[in-house]
């Protein structure tokens, strides 16, 4: 057996969880495909995580991969391109190297679907933001769009509502895809305005958003909405594809776990924003990652 | 209504609570019978908390507090001598004022038994743990004793047996309050011995922990334990009992809620250790605020 554990993914889920299982004193190997952090990398201003009045996510993921090594996980950049994780040993192949361990924790994450339009990824942390929870408070009493029709976009509508002055939600259809209760909370809050049938094609701004230019589906007219953020809210996807032989999927495709992070194959873990759930921030992430490797020394301890 | 949201405990789920539903826009009161921090402010370094390589828990617990006020929670050190939380508006009443709000959050936390020795105090920190997941990694290599009985002492031996050189249990009785094969899973670990029959009279050292007076529950023979830390597991006791008018508590006394922190009184959530869970740690107690702050965030913007 090369090691104890193998945590897929280096986001705050899988590094809390390489934290937590190193300190158990388990051999831990940590395999992920690009850098590690995931959705924070590029959040320039964090407010909400405990402890840190004010924190960037590129130090936070700093802070957290020195943690992460220094207790003894061994990081390594490299893509997986073969899976068994059915047995008693789980088995790892990347474009490097093949890996054994007895327990393997999923922490993939999950990646905001993008409007993939002009200005969008210029302005991300300037402006454009894909959670009003992480970053509404910094638009306190400005103006701000939601771009979305689902549950979410209205979620964020309303929760918005409470910190902005004002808060425009534009959707490409004349329906939402919500209770007609969560609708009409949107609708009677005052400082709520739909924008049905509009679709962004393009955020402008000077360093900052400045304005988004609308364009009507039926009408194909343009016009621009001046404002000073916009929530982009039209889903995202989690990364989880390639282990659904080996785990339930829900109906948007998050691995199903509860709160004990324990999937149906033995020995097999789920941790942060790709699991099912209802709160997906840095804190539950992370919470997440020390739950997972706390189950999975156990497991550990009960097989050896 | 005096406010938003009554937050009532102020160790880290609570200001993780308070945190959120400031972000959000809430007018938030936290009330905290004594001082901020909880179980943290005890315990002189921490490196499993995601974010810092070693943080010590007053540290923690002054960013956390200046968080949570920079964002604009209201913190009271005061009583409550009343409550009434039935209703649409959650009443606390306190030895200096009486509140209302439209929801309420219970983050009262538990507190660890003690053993009530000689020695006890005066070492927690610098040598008498109350967590093995927490302070395991600090007696790489050495010579520890668990205390305790049941499931949790049990489960922290075979943890610390990893991490430890050489792990004694030292029980009271010559059973043990757990599963046949729990007991087997700790008997067979090499380097766990049993100290059975016997309790721990006093706790010696110069500085730092260097031995236990052990005393035999039947001859009342004393003799000396040379170790380098011990781990008290002998419970823990959940302040959960003036909320058991409007909440469902366990066997052990803990609140009863499943991940969404929502209690069965409608406006009333329940975060961090006083919450029915398994893993208890810094991270998941933050979790938990942040999860039940956003819970009564929804709950508020449904029935304003």
């Amino acid at each position: 057996m090369d090691c104890d554990l193998i945590v897929v993914g280096g986001g705050i889920a899988g590094l809390t969880a390489c934290i937590y299982a190193s300190c158990s004193g388990l051999n831990v190997l940590c395999i992920e495909n690009q850098a590690c952090g995931g959705q924070i990398i590029n959040t320039p201003k964090i407010i909400n995580y405990p402890g840190f009045l004010e924190i960037d996510g590129m130090n936070l993921v700093e802070n957290l991969q020195k943690q992460t090594t220094r207790l003894g996980t061994n990081i390594q950049f490299q893509q997986i391109s073969y899976m068994d994780l059915a047995g008693n040993t789980k088995v790892f192949k990347t474009n490097h190297a093949e890996y054994g361990a007895k327990a393997a924790i999923i922490a993939t994450g999950a990646g905001k679907k993008k409007l993939e339009i002009c200005g969008e990824k210029a302005f991300q942390g300037r402006g454009v933001s894909y959670c009003a929870t992480c970053d509404g408070r910094f638009f306190e009493g400005k103006v701000v769009a939601v771009v979305g029709g689902g549950r979410t976009a209205i979620s964020d509508a309303v929760y918005l509502s409470n910190i902005c002055k004002q808060v425009y939600v534009i959707h490409r259809r004349r329906e939402f895809r919500a209770s007609k209760a969560e609708i009409e909370n949107m609708t009677k809050k005052k400082n709520i305005s739909l924008k049905l049938n509009k679709i962004v094609s393009e955020i402008k701004g000077n360093g900052l958003v400045e304005s988004l230019e609308l364009k009507d589906v039926e009408t194909n007219e343009k016009h621009k909405l001046k404002l000073d953020g916009v929530f982009i809210a039209i889903g995202s996807t989690p990364n989880s594809e390639n282990f659904k032989k080996w785990v339930d999927l829900d109906s948007h495709g998050y691995i199903v776990a509860d709160e004990s992070c324990k999937t149906k194959t033995d020995g097999l873990f789920v941790a942060g924003d790709v699991r099912t759930k209802k709160a997906r921030q840095l804190v539950t992430a992370a919470s997440d990652g020390a739950v997972s490797a706390l189950a999975a020394v156990e497991y550990i301890q009960n097989i050896d």
